[in-house]
């Protein structure tokens, strides 16, 4: 089978096409050839199969259909221009998220095979005036422009599903922590920095008081539901191909908690707690407590305690 | 004050510019000049201010500018591909449906101050696998082409609203009845003709049965409801600018009898049963049961029952 990753250079594109490349398969069958596309040039895995890199900026509809000429059977859609920098920049994130995402999916309508499309969307299409907590059939209520792009995306995903045009997975992922790298203009940056900088030995400012509730998952669960995603069958998935995964909902203070207990009281003394308005104006109107019953119905996968998710950075991303 | 009319030419559209022509203002601020666009030639109403009709395609975008380009402080955006049609010809429904929403948005922004902008959305966001009653926080679960464009669209227009771009208020509509004229493209069109067919002397055909549940309002409240939207302050409107009109929800053969009540028994003599698969396989998918709680506190009205309905199509539309 023929998969593409656009958004392949990114965090979760990367980390998805190295487990790929150690896998070999989805859902059991064989993977034959692997395209990772991104702005930038993707890291290439190792891996038993073919893997081309390709640079592709998805507003250019020519060069997405260009990208899926060759045909696919599974499409990773995570190319995004993120929650800050589309409040900062809108028409960048209208063009990236909306009017990109459209490019991809009808470039996989055209092939006219119906591969499946996972999509990554994002917890930020809930917020505001809607009750807690969220249940599969609450309303989206985005707070951000991001939120809104990627609501307007899954519309049209779930409609380019039911018609058969492809088979879509959109998968509404919650804030992922501890993100590896360098802070990004992701509001929710913060949560992942305030831990991987002191674990890394650097302060890190924490722009939120301690009883900040979020709901998060690690890079490691994420990349393993992003192949449970195009291993589900689409039977099972019902009319709204759009969903919350599961994560797991804590205080921001037990969470610094989670990090003395893995890896002492050094890290914790790190973090510089000093408010930051404009961060809380978008991370305050982010919904906390789910209910995500249809995910965990389908077989997708959280955290146990953010203990977790300390350990899990530790062992796949630290840099010292 | 300018208002613009995008779907000038079509049923509600002519309705609200004649209506608007009658009342010469909209919350007590006269209007000054009216614009009616459409792809057809608008009709011109009587006024006591110009106005000036504009064949506009809305999937050109610098013709949208064009016609916004003098300003508007309310800016009703009508013009719609319907359902059937949408679903029959999808590229067309989604290059209207949301393409060419988005150029209304985007000329609306470019103005740079804020113009109210009233968007007719559609109960048929809602469908499928959602609990009924429909509150104000239940989930779009669109299952028509048709739906999924309007509520890709609605998701925009409440981001723009809070950006400060324009002013938007999305109506999602229930299906209007009686609607003068002829049966259209749209998969409710037996909802008004199965009615005004009848009431004009002449047979109609209906696709489903008599137990068949589903949500109206009359076309003459409907207008009314256009323009209590544009007058509601912004303040009460809340963060998500979209929400389902008042509608009333009644079985087919309870209709029918409003009519025998109203007109006698000949037109109900007019009304052919006939299934059709088609038809069923989009309108059973509808949700028939609505809480409007949020447009009912906000001042939205709708009809006491449906002999309403057939008084005000007997008074102010029928042909013979």
């Amino acid at each position: 089978m023929r998969v593409i990753i656009i958004g392949g250079g990114g965090m979760l594109g990367r980390k998805l096409a190295f487990a790929l490349g150690r896998r070999g398969e989805i859902g059991g069958r064989a993977i034959s050839h692997m395209a990772l596309a991104d702005i930038v040039d993707p890291a290439i895995p190792e891996a038993p199969f073919p893997v081309t890199t390709h640079r592709l900026d998805i507003t250019d509809k020519a060069a997405v259909d260009g990208l899926l000429a060759e045909g696919a059977d599974v499409i990773y859609h995570l190319a995004a221009i993120v929650s800050g920098q589309a409040e900062a920049e809108f028409d960048l994130g209208l063009a990236i998220n909306l009017m990109g995402s459209i490019n991809v999916f009808e470039a996989a309508r055209a092939l006219g095979t119906t591969p499946k499309l996972v999509f990554t969307s994002s917890n930020a299409v809930y917020g505001g005036e809607i009750p807690e907590p969220i249940e599969d059939w609450t309303a989206l209520n985005p707070q951000t422009s991001y939120g809104a792009q990627k609501a307007a995306a899954e519309m049209l995903l779930s409609d380019y599903s039911r018609r058969g045009f492809f088979d879509g997975r959109g998968l509404r992922l919650p804030t992922i922590s501890i993100r590896p790298g360098k802070p990004n203009k992701a509001a929710s940056s913060f949560m992942s920095s305030i831990f991987r900088e002191p674990l890394q030995g650097d302060e890190a400012f924490c722009p939120v008081g301690s009883d900040y509730l979020h709901c998060y998952l690690s890079p490691r669960r994420c990349v393993e539901n992003l192949i449970i995603a195009a291993e589900v069958e689409a039977e099972a998935l019902g009319q709204n191909r759009c969903f919350a995964l599961p994560g797991r909902t804590y205080r921001l203070g037990d969470m610094v908690e989670a990090m003395r207990r893995v890896a002492g009281d050094a890290p914790v003394g790190l973090i510089r707690w000093q408010p930051d308005r404009s961060i809380q104006n978008i991370v305050l109107g982010w919904k906390a407590r789910f209910n995500p019953a249809k995910a965990l119905a389908l077989g997708f996968v959280r955290d146990d305690s953010f203990e977790d998710n300390i350990r899990f950075f530790l062992e796949d991303d630290i840099e010292r």
